[in-house]
């Protein structure tokens, strides 16, 4: 293990993040907020908490997946950490756990908050916590690009298979263009989002969070009610809806897009299934919720279009208190809150392409048994699967059931209701924010004892990484060598 | 399709469940109840439908995988349906879907109930009622014998392999001798029981009906409050508790027994992990218990032996209303109504050694990540698993996940609450019984519309036949030939 090199670039992250505490730093200067202070001594820690860690002439070496797993859960949890410092000093979340969890919240873009009133809270900090979200999306981006394809256990070799990106043990070079072209998408698409946001009568400021915490389906408001605020602007809500839905999409395929090969990204089997399981799920609901629990057929269809879309994608924002809907509604919601979107996104829980992949492995048992006859490969957009990636989506399948029903058990000991319960551990490990119940759109995560409190957040990092980057990290067989 | 073949042995089968009938009607006739005539007219109907199946001359072929998944998906329909009749006839329940629902309920020794008053039925009906599911657990071991080891479906093959039973388009021949030893043991249990409850103070018709519904993890009680009826008599909760946890015992490890193969019984590791978890959630949840729900150590470590045993084995009894438990209590028992108990035995639900090839799935993939060697097999026993093994366990474990999922969606329909939707689809479908919330202990299935009724039925007899029996043939590919 090159623990110079894995300190070197912990340290390279803090002193990036440091930078970045710049951004809130100036919002609050130019609202003349006292939470200023905060932000200054919050760079000062963080940037020598860097320099501290990047101290002596330290080689940085090819890193081979060991360190890269060693890396990236550090650097989630580390800047989590320092991301955690404005909310201390600024005395909004005077609690360290529940400071962490915030931070966390932001950089897993679950979007999770224990802020009661945010409403109350120094722009600066409002403006933090959006963009923690949204460079925690940057940091999925990049991750999904470097490491998890290595690690060959996410089931996003069909979309390695489709980028010109890295191969295994090469996590560095040549990726900086694929990268450059991401961000410009990821950038782009946040530019555009605040621009029409701008048309829609909001301030420039909400609009910038806005499009932060939605193209990184993160969901952090910066109101109380959410999307609620806007359920009279037509415009507003069709614009955020269509925006989560678009984030939702593999980034793969804007790529293609980008170098013109329209083909891959309309042919895409995971970008249909996304698409048609979106309009169904919107149609159904549509159906339970009128006239039920709105008289008007579009104020229920646009009920169901941003409900259905921040479920799916993970992103969390809510137009209502959609907890309170009829059973068959919440019961979609709550699958949705497993599936996910597309892989290559920064949606989080299990993602559609592992969907299809087990839906697939069904089919095959099925024609096996009744022809006996050797296992024919499964294909996905006309790439066979390797059995490697169909035993990588098996085993993380299992193991984020195995957490889910665990992290439950456990959580129930809060005694929130076992739909409380249920639905806070599906959110925190599918990034998504809110639940039902006791963790509903009308309730926060501020209500759990410390212990809990934690486990939620850990359950968020491991959601956030795929689960298997955390775990192997955990495991005794790591640390012997 | 040998479709002679299929009806010929069909007839039979119903001339068997006609002749059985003489069984209750005796109870009726010895008793003096007006239910006997209903018990006459069923045995005439269903002898007569016996007959029709199989007139003419039609000689009976090998039987072949495709006849096999037809006749086990038919047998257990048609029995069912005739099997409803005596509830029909004697005006038990009128309702034609849910005395049909009644009926799959035993046969699948799923011990679930429309009846909300059991204790003004006749005896002779009540006696049908818990001998059907005696009967169900007799056709599941015999189904486990012969069609499932051959469809390669159900993770059974490490138990065939430690059998000297069939091997593949060999279902008949030579397997007489293990289903009697089998049926033996079967015998004996009920019988040792029955005995044992005798010398609790139950008279002889209690003591044989709850032998009948333990034996076979069905569930069925002669009372409306189940178990409750001896929460003082510490020796028949024991009795039942220690007879339902034997009754989740892999029926090939008595075989071995029987054969003085003690240390195969021994170091089984389904059993191992089975008594572990068993233990370890008595102990939890008499830890929950205590003193929230009941001051007593002792009467607490009842409660939670006696419904772990309960639902692990998937058998449905209850000795209080464990809707009322903390949340902690009433979610480990839910995760358990998914674990149910070994395989080769009349539990129904995943079963263990799914759970632990699942588990094994994981621990891999962290080692191959670590690795990235070649794939190690996976052993169970000191036996490899062959990878056809666990790609079956991977798709029965999605495919039960999405008919978990699917079924509590659309059963949300009945707005029963999500938590009484997803335990009632969780109870049909792992063949439990009672769940929560609505379908707890203290409710019925009465309530649900036909449509519901029918939905639960049915994913009563897809669990029962292990998903894939019943799921091949309803695929079109099935047809075609």
């Amino acid at each position: 293990m090159e623990f110079g090199t894995v300190r070197k670039i912990l340290g390279n992250i803090l002193k990036i993040e440091a930078a970045l505490m710049a951004v809130p730093l100036t919002v609050s200067l130019l609202w003349r907020e006292a939470s200023a202070m905060a932000f200054t001594w919050s760079i000062i820690i963080t940037a020598a908490a860097g320099i501290a860690l990047g101290v002596g002439r330290v080689e940085i070496k090819e890193i081979k997946i060991r360190e890269a797993l060693l890396i990236v859960t550090l650097a989630w949890i580390l800047v989590s950490v320092f991301a955690a410092l404005p909310y201390v000093f600024s005395g909004t979340i005077p609690d360290l756990t529940e400071a962490f969890f915030e931070a966390v919240s932001g950089l897993t873009t679950t979007g999770a908050t224990v802020i009661n009133d945010v409403e109350i809270l120094p722009r600066g900090l409002l403006f933090w916590r959006s963009l923690t979200s949204w460079l925690g999306g940057m940091g999925i981006l990049l991750l999904m690009l470097t490491v998890l394809p290595s690690l060959g256990v996410v089931g996003l070799q069909i979309y390695k298979a489709e980028l010109p990106g890295p191969t295994a043990d090469k996590l560095v070079p040549r990726l900086a263009d694929t990268v450059k072209i991401l961000y410009l998408v990821y950038g782009g698409m946040t530019l555009l989002q605040t621009i029409l946001l701008l048309f829609g009568g909001l301030s420039l400021y909400d609009s910038l969070l806005f499009a932060f915490a939605t193209v990184s389906t993160g969901g952090f408001a910066p109101y109380n009610t959410s999307l609620a605020r806007f359920s009279a602007n037509s415009y507003v809500i069709i614009i955020m809806s269509v925006w989560m839905i678009l984030s939702g999409v593999n980034f793969g395929l804007y790529y293609d897009l980008w170098r013109g090969r329209w083909r891959n990204a309309v042919q895409n089997s995971e970008l249909r299934f996304y698409l048609a399981l979106t309009g169904i799920s919107i149609v159904v609901v549509m159906w339970n919720l009128w006239p039920r629990v709105s008289g008007s057929l579009f104020e229920s269809f646009k009920h169901a279009l941003v409900q259905v879309s921040s479920i799916i994608t993970t992103t969390g924002y809510s137009s209502a208190d959609y907890n309170q809907w009829p059973d068959f509604s919440r019961s979609v919601l709550f699958i949705l809150m497993f599936t996910g979107a597309c892989a290559g996104s920064t949606t989080g829980a299990i993602k559609l392409i592992r969907v299809i992949i087990a839906g697939k492995l069904i089919k095959r048992e099925v024609a096996h048994l009744l022809h006996s006859r050797a296992m024919v490969p499964i294909t996905v957009n006309g790439y066979v699967v390797p059995e490697e990636t169909t035993r990588s989506v098996c085993a993380f399948l299992f193991l984020y059931f195995a957490l889910f029903a665990a992290g439950t058990a456990v959580l129930s000991l809060e005694g929130i209701g076992m739909v409380g319960a249920a639905s806070a551990v599906a959110a925190a490990l599918g990034n998504v924010g809110p639940g039902f119940g006791a963790v509903g759109p009308a309730h926060t995560y501020s209500q759990f004892s410390p212990w809990a409190t934690v486990l939620l957040t850990v359950l968020m990092i491991l959601g956030r990484l795929e689960l298997f980057t955390m775990i192997a990290i955990i495991s005794p067989k790591y640390w012997k060598q």
